[in-house]
């Protein structure tokens, strides 16, 4: 009161312009952050969710509010990612939560977790079927909020250095693949393997490893696998699709101005429309030329989709005891994908067969 | 300057306030558009992306930006709004192009058309596919600015009041169906009619027109067509998807400081993710509703998307040879759904495919 005091008696015209200024400062505040990326630069469509928000949020703010993102491994890697931002180290990420599921297997469910959803009906369930909520009790418990920033749509289901016909043929397969889908995996005799993206290439060459998942054919295609592992099968039954996440601290979250959140809300849930349309854009093509350099496409047998989706419910059945935020996601995400599919198997789906059948009639 | 340096002698404190407010104050300035929707406040889902729309601009900028709703009729009717943004009666409407199909059919081909890309491929195609930069090609001919802005997922077929499962069976058929759909369903001997929304119901159950089709589950049901036309096909092959558009005055688009126009434009995806997953979300329990009621589901069968796929061509080439416009978006769009299907086919296709098979079996 001091200062608007002095302020009025120095002339009106002076006063309305100064009185509205303290106001308008504090509602425009210059913040600085850093977003550590779970991706390297190199993977430009699931890395871009970052750069993408970072853009819409300083431009909406002329330049205020500024996000600076940085590749995993700059400030921390991929599996610190999380705790980084609990820790206050950094205010924000940008990956996908599975990544974090030794810490807690509810993570992996708030991502993509074995049949599932696809990409639409996870948006749908995060937006309209109460998923940002169940995720962000959970995420509270890490000092986190995350909200939806990105989908690949269904991954392929890796290659394979040898055709896999049935589940026998599983038996003792050293498979590059983890978390939940790899305890699944195991079910069905696979050694599941942690490998990081680089090693992939000259691990399946050298054949330590007999096969390996990654994303799908745009993401895929930049690693060459066709040469050294040709099997290209799918689906990705363990990532109908993938939620990434921005992960926000949640006292900084809960720092920021009304319109700030406003404005990051909006932007992230842009980035995630942003993700699965770059993806379902680059995706034709790559395929196509992945099969021109001599990817052979297969699809999963009914034995080997049987036998892991009795698996997969094994394994729900066996966290599902030990951990409730656990079962509380997969409850949800399990009643809501038999809701889900009542419906998209009429108009949808029926729309989908049509075309594809078209398609190939020219 | 003259300002400036007068307060540059009022001391150092209060100089440092005043400068800034003069820059503060012009770049968010107050602003105030009225907004005319295609859709009445009954199709909650539908009209809901403008209130989303309007919401999110308003808490952006701290309610300086605001965007004040209208339905259909409050201001213009459905089928002036586009003509309303062109010459400036208001600033902006959310509509569907495809209402303006009898001022240039391209309108049309903006929206919806017959045979041509499900909801995910159009997002794919308007964010990465050139599909926005094509699209306001041509809406600038007509003084307007378009952003997808909501997406109902594929449409059903509609209602029919008896069972149809031959070309021969569609003769004479009085149908309620409008624009190149029509166009299309004409040369399979249907007879188009065009009854308003709420006209629906009436003519049905007098017997005025045989069929009518109108959007999905969710909102059909609130119109109770089961009770009359109990027969209700599926898929709409007319809308495989259907992209709702905020539509603006180029002018008054073009006049935004560009920080308002990354918020409408942030704003605007993010409606168009949150449309189709609210219907997403909320198609399932209508479905199983209206069966519970007496509808009865039928797919249409092979000969009459056969033959209304090959009417669809024959649509698309005369309407092509008299309007470039038109062609150019035909063109695309074809083009990228032939690519999109050769990647949704793989992984998409077989993922959806298994849910499907695995939900019947409990």
């Amino acid at each position: 009161m001091k200062r608007r005091n002095f302020l009025a008696t120095a002339g009106a015209g002076l006063a309305a312009g100064a009185v509205a200024s303290p106001a308008i400062a504090q509602s425009n505040p210059e913040i600085r952050w850093r977003l550590t990326s779970g991706f390297p630069k190199s993977l430009d469509t699931i890395y871009g969710g970052a750069d993408f928000l970072a853009k819409y949020v300083s431009e909406a703010t002329e330049g205020k509010f500024q996000i600076q993102p940085f590749a995993a491994g700059e400030i921390v890697g991929t599996f610190q990612a999380a705790d980084a931002v609990s820790s206050g180290t950094v205010e924000m990420a940008h990956t996908a939560a599975y990544y974090y599921v030794g810490k807690d297997p509810t993570f992996a469910a708030a991502a993509a977790v074995p049949f599932t959803l696809n990409a639409r009906q996870l948006n749908a369930w995060q937006y309209h079927g109460g998923g940002i909520g169940l995720v962000n009790e959970f995420m509270a418990k890490h000092n986190l909020y995350a909200l939806p920033g990105g989908n690949t749509g269904t991954q392929m289901g890796g290659w394979f250095r040898k055709e896999i016909k049935t589940v026998e043929d599983l038996k003792g397969l050293k498979m590059r693949i983890a978390g939940i889908a790899g305890q699944v995996m195991a079910k069905l005799g696979v050694i599941p393997q942690q490998v990081a993206g680089g090693d992939i290439y000259p691990s399946l060459e050298r054949g330590t490893i007999d096969a390996a998942e990654w994303i799908g054919p745009y993401d895929d295609e930049k690693l060459g696998f066709q040469k050294v592992a040709p099997f290209y099968y799918y689906p990705g039954f363990w990532e109908g699709g993938l939620t990434l996440h921005f992960m926000f601290n949640k006292a900084k979250w809960e720092s920021l101005p009304k319109h700030y959140k406003a404005i990051v809300e909006s932007a992230a849930m842009a980035a995630n429309q942003d993700m699965l349309a770059k993806y379902d854009a680059k995706n034709p093509a790559a395929l196509r030329s992945l099969v021109g350099a001599g990817a052979q496409l297969r699809p999963f047998s009914a034995e080997i989709l049987d036998a892991a989706f009795k698996a997969t419910n094994e394994v729900y059945a066996e966290i599902s005891a030990q951990n409730a935020d656990f079962k509380k996601l997969i409850d949800s995400l399990r009643a809501f994908r038999n809701e889900e599919y009542l419906w998209f198997q009429v108009a949808e789906y029926a729309f989908d067969s049509y075309m594809i059948r078209a398609r190939t009639r020219g």
